[in-house]
């Protein structure tokens, strides 16, 4: 028996010796290696933090103590040894475990993760919450690097070094974000770093000192001076500035190191940092070689970490595309907040150094930083997923919209995103972004639509511009073209169903099965969602009087809301409406194709809607 | 005729003579007084950046120059110095002067402005967009030490420090943000100060050691150590670890001191901050004895500098009540983004400061952190502008609506707020508010309603709720009460009229003035706006067909679209819908009556909309 699978309790951990410990680890990140390699997921940062993990919990307990993941990817091995080693094999399946930190889950997840540099904010609300309330629990935060980088990880680390609470910052240093660390924190850090070597000569010099003859009054006489030195270079950390101690840098892969700063950490009676330098992909070759390739990775081989070339995307249609576009254009920056890879720039990244633009997690800045070269004449891309885009939400408004900058947002992982669960769908930027003035927002179906929509919003558009895509490939639907909106096939005369995007495909099965029950389906699809090209939707109505609206958002503010009350507000009569969306909730982890079902939006759902609206497969209107 | 007068041309103030700027800052600062007490506005900033505003343009030309004000409310001295000097009296007012910058007034206006810490990312871009496009002009951004607690600035300085490029940033420090700067910034500042003195000192310490025999060689020894500690006492500050040259601190009232400061910045290479020294309220003797009171401020008297008593507000209602609330409730805690006072909790903050916090100009941190605090048993209470609370929208989602954290956003200036223009309208927190799964939104229309719900949000609510109110104080309509929804007056059996929070009195002003022409509106208020509960509006629409929804909102995700929507689901007819709201565009600065007129949702613009969709005074139904 192994010895992960020795421990049948939270608490035997605390009763393994070094050498089991040691071989602990490694048993821990063969089985992180082969639950990714089979259900994809993030391998790189988990391998980082094993020994951190396992030291942690020799330290404190997390069903009192409260341990806050930023971001959340780095907690499978927190999972694994909190009562989730059996079911890690359903690793961000429908159902399954998630790949983030989750209350639900268990007790041991003390806060949901999922957006960057959050993490000290939240420790903090709990440090005050447990003191106001008398009570008496540890609050860890543990927060990467790159996650310094983000404004909202400053703000926090400034109130809680002010605020004397007793909480615990860990700052996992890997000496990169997602990408790159960019920026002076970045600097900073690897200023803190060599004092790894200062320390430890400072430690023999002083052994030498008290084995010469005099060398104690010596080494009291130097001492200081060198006390005065170090005060001024050493006291100066960024951290100590803010109110923190500061402790470190500790080796982040020896657990009896790491045992010693966490327990000096949690006798320390205010905010407490903890620097610890690990190494992503830890352990594991290929990935400690390459870890940004298997940073967010689907499942690989592994024995040789062969990941199999993923098909074209959104994401590397669009990077492809705005290449083309920059080559021919000399105006077009490209900017991207710590994902260059994800959202398909490192191309544009080699060929365009000089207009590639990586801010860190810092997704407001990218987009007030746009409005300002906007404004001055460049046309800037900003490529980022949807559910960080929400980060931004104030800029958008404030230093592109109100301005009429015109500022190009590239929103990837538009709509359902799958397997990373609540936090990373893309259920929000419908409603966002169509409620900003002077947005206009176009959303392709396909690659080919995404090409020309792209090059029409970057060279035709004139004011702030957002062009939303999904995650993943397109589906049967690949025409291209730059319209509004436009009718799909025959136009039927029982229901019109309007919808865009990729769910385009969803409705053109729906469309096709709902032939076979004899509803004739008129089928629209809106290339442009802001503003809304009315006049087809309004002949079709008129004809139909039905409208269905499918769309992956959330209800309120969305497409379908939109539609209807416009229908009304211009006198088109509508008697029945049926909006097909995501609802009024955050949507869990697992396949698209699942979340779809779940959601009722997948063709199967939309024929169901569509047949209960036309009262079955009969022709007749609603004569209600 | 005074100095002022006599600057016909943007490039006079270049010609004046150190005597003649001295008496005309002296000018500007009483013509400013007599504005602001007049209009109304921010006195202290101005004053303070009096000589400053009067520097930079002796040293730049805002025609080229791109100069970006943070937060813009210490943009009067340039206003009158670049051709709006005579219109400097319609400040505020409709069609007149704006109170922040605004390319559309003037080319020396760079950038709109009126959220704080961004003009650093602003101006960034405008920097690479100059360098990218091979043209040549200096971008400053003028930011005050306030708003260097968002991490938006700080975002903006880490990327801005390492990129190289050629701006300048000036930091106003005058030690406070609009009510306390908090955290380390602000302490990091407080020992910048020091180096003053420091400088004064070593400039003696050099010319005496020059008198003295042997000095020079003395000096120079010394020199050597003193370099030494100067190099890590004085190297590190923040700024210069992120990139900047530093130049400072200057007197930021010594005209002098400022030109020769900026024109090293002018003509240094890189990104270059320059630290200037400036006492708000600077110059007239109320304002910098208590510069809060005069930071933002309605009408005074000039002379005295008495401040006519403001009649109660829904802001100090609610920091009444919720004294009131947490008198009986330890568990509550309030929280402010650096906005005591203008949120009505300064009592709050002086009966229980244990359970206070100001963190800042940190809206992002601020919800992330009652987040935690919530999770761990504390109600917190975040009392915020709605228009800043735009800011946190990715923390209302993540931290507070995912985990149904029980915390309450008190959404002040909720709605049209005024005098302060487009960046200070509350009208899109209906829309993001709403998008978010899981909220609960109420909307009081009068003080008792604000005291009745705020305990019910506090007491009875237990997830993520937010109350909403407007600036200023209530109307006719003053009962209390915590109803989802309500019908006002007799049904009417015309046309629906639906709405929520201080509109409503609009809405019965309406509802008399038709029932004189023989038209019968169902008024009905909500209480809560989400969710939104459809029985009385059902019941009312299926015997009206007709529905109008007033509101003070943005006009995609408004509720009226939401409204529509949600009838036509649920299968009730609605013949004709009629959205009365702000549109989708910004609402420039005016009076609330003045704005609501130019959107058609004052009385008169609703009577008119409800008459067109009866056709008339008739009482028949549509038949279309």
């Amino acid at each position: 028996m192994s010895i992960l699978e020795s421990l049948n309790s939270y608490e035997d951990i605390k009763t393994l010796d070094e050498a089991k410990l040691a071989a602990l680890c490694e048993e821990l990140r063969r089985f992180v290696v082969e639950t990714t390699a089979e259900r994809g997921g993030h391998l790189s940062s988990n391998l980082g933090v094993t020994e951190l993990t396992v030291a942690i919990h020799r330290v404190f307990d997390t069903r009192r103590d409260r341990l806050l993941f930023d971001v959340g990817h780095q907690s499978y091995i927190h999972k694994i040894l909190t009562g989730r080693r059996d079911k890690f094999g359903t690793l961000r399946a429908f159902g399954g475990i998630s790949g983030f930190p989750k209350p639900g889950e268990s007790e041991h997840d003390a806060f949901v993760a999922g957006h960057a540099s959050s993490a000290i904010s939240t420790a903090l609300g709990m440090a005050r919450a447990r003191t106001l309330m008398g009570q008496d629990y540890n609050v860890i935060a543990l927060v990467g690097d790159g996650a310094l980088t983000g404004g909202l990880a400053y703000e926090g680390l400034c109130d809680a070094g002010a605020s004397g609470e007793k909480m615990i910052v860990i700052l996992n240093d890997n000496g990169m974000s997602i990408d790159k660390n960019v920026g002076a924190m970045a600097r900073h850090l690897a200023r803190l770093r060599l004092r790894h070597s200062y320390v430890a000569f400072k430690n023999g010099y002083r052994r030498l000192m008290r084995r010469i003859p005099g060398g104690s009054w010596l080494y009291g006489k130097l001492h200081t001076v060198k006390q005065a030195i170090k005060e001024t270079i050493f006291h100066c950390t960024m951290f100590e500035d803010m109110g923190f101690s500061y402790l470190g840098p500790v080796d982040g892969h020896n657990i009896k190191s790491l045992v010693s700063a966490l327990t000096i950490a949690r006798d320390n009676s205010g905010p407490t940092l903890v620097h610890v330098i690990t190494t992503k992909g830890k352990g594991c070759r290929y990935a400690e070689v390459n870890p940004d390739a298997f940073h967010g990775v689907r499942s690989f081989d592994p024995v040789t970490g062969l990941i199999p070339a993923s098909p074209p995307g959104f994401s590397s249609v669009f990077g492809e595309e705005l290449c083309a576009i920059a080559a021919e254009n000399k105006r077009v920056m490209a900017v991207t907040a710590a994902m260059i890879h994800g959202t398909g720039l490192a191309d544009f990244a080699a060929r365009f150094p000089a207009r590639f633009f990586d801010v860190g997690i810092c997704e407001g800045h990218a987009v007030s930083m746009i409005g300002g070269a906007a404004h001055q004449g460049l046309i800037p891309v900003f490529a980022v997923y949807s559910t960080f885009l929400q980060r931004s939400y104030d800029m958008i408004l404030q230093d592109m919209a109100l301005g009429r900058e015109h500022a190009v947002l590239a929103v990837d992982r538009a709509g359902l995103s799958g397997e990373d669960g609540e936090t990373h769908q893309g259920s929000m930027d419908i409603s966002y972004l169509c409620s900003v003035p002077n947005m206009t927002v176009w959303s392709p179906a396909s690659f080919n639509e995404l090409r020309d929509m792209l090059r029409f919003c970057v060279e035709r558009e004139t004011g702030p511009v957002a062009i939303r895509y999904p995650k993943g490939g397109e589906g049967e639907y690949t025409e291209g073209g730059v319209v509004p909106a436009k009718r799909l096939g025959e136009p039927g005369e029982d229901v019109t169903l309007v919808t865009y995007g990729i769910s385009v495909n969803t409705a053109l099965k729906a469309k096709a099965e709902l032939k076979k029950r004899a509803v004739a389906v008129d089928l629209i699809k809106l290339g442009r969602v802001k503003p809304i090209d009315f006049e087809l939707i309004d002949g079709s109505v008129a004809k139909t009087g039905r409208l269905a609206v499918l769309e992956e958002s959330v209800a309120d503010g969305c497409l379908g809301q939109q539609i209807a009350a416009g229908l009304l507000e211009r006198g088109v009569r509508l008697n029945s409406l049926s909006l097909l969306n995501l609802g009024d909730r955050f949507i869990p982890h697992g396949s698209v194709e699942e979340l779809r079902h779940l959601c009722g939006i997948d063709a199967k759902g939309v024929v169901k809607a569509i047949l209960s609206m036309t009262g079955g497969p009969a022709h007749g209107k609603d004569e209600t």
